[in-house]
């Protein structure tokens, strides 16, 4: 809807991009810079992540109703969490970019201790489909802002449809 | 990463679902209200939208930097925007829901009077991938906030790709 004005706005960038030769496909640096933090949240390197944290960095978990201020809470939380993580990672099925702010739509994937859930020795695994958007401070390389909208609806199927539920 | 603690909180819910008689698939309150309110605006229906915004509505195009806040604003945008549209309607790849708020990750699509353009007579369409999130008021069956995440990217690759800027 917004789309109108917007592209009223892009028409003088375009007619000059027509001119010069296409440079080939380049990761612009808030891709590149959002592509690294996300490494390094979901390898869970805590060192690397505390660069990419200060003070006033607001971690919003939208759908948990859950918001955390500061790289001190945030890892302390982070670290917490992930005791029982054995492996998380994070595929974009599209990613996208304006200035400073990143979204990238896609499926974050767990695999846990399943002692949690009261099945010692086993593993459970669960693929979450979700949006996490990024404000960030491209000068000094931090998030300012990171949003998840998380659909944890499909993780209570998940649980339900573990083997390990099943009466033996 | 905040999914083990959620986990932790919807055994109790599991347990008891299992015990119960599925009663078959069910929409949610929250998504038929954000489907009711998509269609009013992409049908453009401004007395149906009239009803959903009150004077505390936010309206938030996050990848334009835009923030409009009450009825009168945000439907006077909308009526100035749609000006030049033929056609625009979105469609959902994936809706999701907690409490009040609803996500739909998904894609809008225009078809709008090519005049804008400098191309009379011609119609031009766009396809922008990205997600709206809404939080409800579900007893007053209001849209308190709307924020979009839109790919404005990707229409000016269509904008570039569209056959009415070949050179004649």
């Amino acid at each position: 809807m917004r789309a109108l004005l917007l592209m009223m706005l892009f028409l003088p960038l375009l007619s000059q991009a027509a001119e010069e030769v296409d440079p080939g496909p380049q990761k612009p640096a808030a891709i590149q810079l959002a592509e690294e933090y996300m490494a390094a949240l979901t390898n869970r390197n805590y060192s690397k992540l505390a660069q990419f944290y200060d003070r006033e960095t607001v971690l919003t978990d939208q759908m948990a109703g859950k918001s955390l201020t500061g790289s001190r809470d945030i890892l302390a939380f982070l670290r917490r969490v992930h005791t029982y993580t054995q492996e998380y990672y994070f595929n974009a099925d599209h990613l996208f970019y304006k200035g400073s702010r990143v979204v990238m739509i896609g499926n974050y994937y767990y695999k846990a201790r399943g002692d949690l859930f009261g099945y010692p020795g086993e593993s459970v695994t669960f693929s979450l489909p979700g949006v996490t958007t990024l404000k960030l401070d491209m000068e000094n390389r931090r998030v300012e802002q990171q949003i998840d909208y998380l659909d944890y609806h499909t993780m209570e199927d998940q649980l339900s449809a573990h083997p390990s539920l099943a009466i033996p």
